[in-house]
């Protein structure tokens, strides 16, 4: 920013850029909205009323909003790169996002999250980010990567980082893990926000985890839960993503003392919900449908995150901060007509406009180390009974059962009968491949195989299908993707979706993943899958961080007794 | 802090220290007032509830309510050294207070703001800084330092330091002055708050200071002229100092839409107001006796500056942050009974505990380089009628008026009758007393003289009497008390108040300096002085930045030209 430019045109001095006439500005701060005009120089708001302008827009007496700020998001949940991300939502009137790239760290450590800041450069909207805090989740599986304290610290001045992202680990901060210690004494001494992850924690346990200074929750799912926190300091995100959906539960705490520390997040949106609902723009037509004040909706979505954040030059319509603007007409169902990003439209009607210009890809570093055709998938039998994954529909846990082993030739194999699915997860990034092997219930296939390379959190490759052929088909045509889903029948590869970036995200439009997504599902149903969404399923049943028993490359893990178990009981 | 201690504690593996009972807890976050227990470990609250406590304390049933933050305040203006100060505000109830040591700035220079950052160590409140931006304010006079954008840098990253002090200067950063501007972006690199200082600016001249990121004011005077900096984004800073009370005339734009961005400094309060009325809890009550929510009126002066400054132990009673704590009985008229710092009790009823230690004092330099029985006031006459200053009851503009000379032996000399009085000041930095002279009418002297090393904001030393022998006397009095305030008549120290360091402030108790006070007060009037405060008014006659009419020690100053002019016209 050229300060001495832009204050020399606030002075008018110097002719601005844009001249906005005829607008109602919403004023986050007083919460008042006033009629006038906004001018804007070299992409910054530089002052209200009568400027020279080299362009004037008359907005027609339509609502002016400051861009929406998405307080919390993973773009990798989007399935698309930065590039396709920022398109599909900076037409939903989101200019900010601050994100976690937890997901692609796991993957590729500090070189995913570089690839992450440098996709962030020339795109249509701010995309800032949060530091990820726990990498690898857990030492129960392989992971790509590992972050310690002395890997973040090179990010930490990063223009783009303003936080350490989630600290999901909150038995390491209530028992004073030193290398978690030393992740917040980094944040700290850098005067970055420390945002927290804290499920149900409450009482003493809670105390603890904010002692440490860790100042917001996102995982709020009960009024009582977040008013708790809220009274401990932490600030408030509610979050409205494709599973997690808190707006309701967290609704009734909205009140004019609170939500001064409240906002907005997404955290996890999958393509469909981001094409069918939008992004931010949705959170905030819910909670004004469900009777808050548009203004405070506003505010929520974009003054307070910029003021957690200490975002100095966003969130508000006001000198000095970017022209990032969202235009609507009707308040009580905020539809962003027009889109500003530093003082440039970038979208109309839910559309980009076509002169915004998609940055020339950063090339993202290789992820697939493992030689698919080497894999071996047998499972000697070892005793009679076996430790089952029960896959329970739309949730992330899951549970334990025993059940009798089905035995062929002296090995343990898929029962469909007994909708008894063999699974695999193999490593993919030592090179050695190695593999965990275990079995499902409920997931309903009766056929062929589904794999994939969305496996939280450390994304190695999982399957399940019902021939050791069928799951070294599904595996190898995810590497041959380099990462991606793919249903599989017969050697034959029905439907996928190549996720080339890290496994974890396409750089191709949301439309086409969105139906490539719907591809692999059909495919997945036709081989028998039962849930509505199989993948995502699959996805976490890789997890060792939440119950019952998971599948990770080093085998079952108990997760309530957090540690590996055999298959056979 | 030791985190892991405190977390430790918090999780309730450890006794904590300290436990106060049956406490009716103010929270600050949701505006809500709780019964139960504060649980205080190594001087941090860590929890809520029931603890195993080395010391309990029922505070039966009061309320408790985290300690007070001053915004914006001159420690020097209470004429008392940082100890003295925090010993007379303490019982207040203000454990916190962000000092511009913008005075002692003007004296010492850097070795002004290191002493006051050595003075703060170990009194019974924290005392934070923000670093005096504006240092001279003018190269009208003679000052005792400069401080540029690199003297400033040394002291960024100290943990006292929360802000770059008000930005006075607002021609320079309106019209882009490189120094000014170098400033900001030290503290903008630094991730440091700026306050603003912007009296009556309004219009394009304020979107062009917002612009540069500034983002307070508490020099607002008027509710529109709030609201349009609030709606600008700055933080308003109610003051209520011993002169500039704005809290009536700004009480009508606090809403629930606003309070957020509000909260109060008392930016200079003189000892006898700090002993008659109080300190921020002054304010508070006032507020709330015209009708404020107590709670919001608490927020004010707890929260919103913590977070407006970024301190994040402190501002709130929550786990991690210092149990600096208020204990009062009632809502309705906030006065401090107990008063914690640090989880220890500092002050009861108003008075601080005996046992509260007093820290050795910090060596100061010295600020007096002149020889004042080497001066020579006399004005020989170079013309019929001359330039004389009107000093103004309770004001710090003056009016300049043009007078007919009263001569003798060839002399421009004092006139009684008409109430012209001779005014020298003189350059106490420089070692060549550089010694600037003129008139003043409205002191209503009639005979002797008075001096004072407190002149705004160069501090040079100021004296007005009815001959040059008294003039004399009375600089040299104070030059030997090495600075202070003195009044003379024929020779004799009528009365005087010693003001040791840097000239400023005195190593007395408050009570002392409001007694001395008021003895040199009572001799200046009886020596015919007529205004209620003739030392306040003398002190800035001296500040070029006021208009009209002004004497430094380069002589006269026509502040609307903004340029030295001639006694004689």
């Amino acid at each position: 920013m050229d300060f001495e430019k832009i204050i020399t045109a606030a002075r008018g001095e110097t002719p601005v850029d844009l001249l906005l006439t005829n607008a109602r500005i919403v004023n986050v701060f007083s919460g008042r909205v006033a009629n006038g005009s906004i001018a804007v120089k070299d992409g910054y708001i530089v002052g209200f009323g009568d400027y020279e302008a080299a362009e004037k827009l008359d907005v027609k007496g339509r609502c002016v909003a400051p861009g929406f700020i998405d307080s919390h998001v993973h773009i990798e949940s989007s399935m698309t790169c930065v590039s396709e991300f920022a398109r599909t939502v900076a037409p939903c009137g989101t200019t900010t996002v601050v994100a976690d790239p937890h997901e692609i760290a796991n993957v590729l450590g500090a070189a995913g999250i570089d690839y992450m800041l440098r996709s962030a450069e020339n795109q249509p909207m701010d995309c800032l980010f949060a530091l990820p805090s726990c990498v690898p989740a857990t030492d129960m599986e392989t992971a790509g990567a590992r972050l310690n304290a002395a890997d973040l610290a090179p990010f930490m001045d990063h223009p783009r980082i303003v936080a350490l992202a989630e600290m999901m680990n909150y038995p390491g901060v209530i028992f004073t893990d030193a290398e978690v210690m030393a992740k917040l004494a980094l944040a700290r001494g850098h005067r970055r926000t420390m945002d927290g992850h804290a499920p149900g924690l409450s009482g003493r346990r809670l105390f603890a985890y904010t002692a440490a200074g860790i100042a917001s929750d996102h995982e709020c799912t009960r009024a009582d839960e977040a008013l708790e926190k809220l009274e401990l300091g932490m600030h408030i995100m509610v979050r409205e993503g494709t599973c997690a959906r808190n707006l309701d539960a967290l609704f009734p705490i909205i009140s004019e003392d609170t939500w001064q520390r409240m906002m907005w997040c997404t955290d996890d949106r999958h393509p469909h919900d981001l094409l069918a609902e939008g992004h931010v723009d949705a959170v905030i037509r819910k909670a004004v449908a469900k009777g808050l004040n548009p203004l405070t909706a506003i505010r929520m979505g974009t003054i307070n995150p910029a003021d957690y954040f200490g975002i100095k030059d966003a969130g508000a319509i006001a000198p000095g901060r970017r022209a990032n603007l969202v235009i609507f007409s009707d308040p009580g169902d905020i539809r962003a007509e027009m889109v500003f990003y530093m003082g440039k439209p970038v979208a109309e009607n839910g559309r980009l406009l076509p002169g915004v210009q998609r940055p020339a890809p950063v090339a993202v570093p290789p992820s697939m180390r493992l030689d698919p055709h080497s894999l071996d998938f047998s499972i000697p039998v070892k005793g009679r009974r076996i430790r089952v994954i029960r896959a329970i529909a739309d949730q992330v846990i899951t549970r334990c059962e025993i059940m009798d082993v089905t035995e062929k030739d002296g090995m343990a194999v898929a029962d469909v009968a007994k909708d008894v699915i063999k699974m695999c997860v193999v490593d993919r990034y030592t090179g050695r491949a190695h593999t965990g092997m275990g079995f499902v219930t409920g997931l309903g296939l009766k056929r062929g195989a589904i794999a994939s390379s969305v496996a939280h959190d450390s994304h190695n490759i999982i399957a399940a299908g019902v021939s050791d052929a069928g799951l070294q088909a599904a595996v190898a045509a995810v590497v041959e993707m380099g990462g991606g889903l793919a249903a599989v029948d017969d050697g034959t590869v029905l439907a996928s979706l190549p996720l080339p970036v890290a496994g974890l995200m396409s750089d191709q439009p949301v439309e086409t993943v969105r139906q490539q997504m719907d591809g692999v599902i059909a495919a997945a149903k036709a081989l028998g899958a039962v849930l509505s969404d199989p993948f995502m399923t699959l996805g976490f049943l890789a997890l060792p961080v939440i119950p019952d028993l998971k599948l990770t490359d080093k085998g079952l893990v108990d997760v309530t007794r957090f540690e590996i178990v055999s298959l056979f009981v």
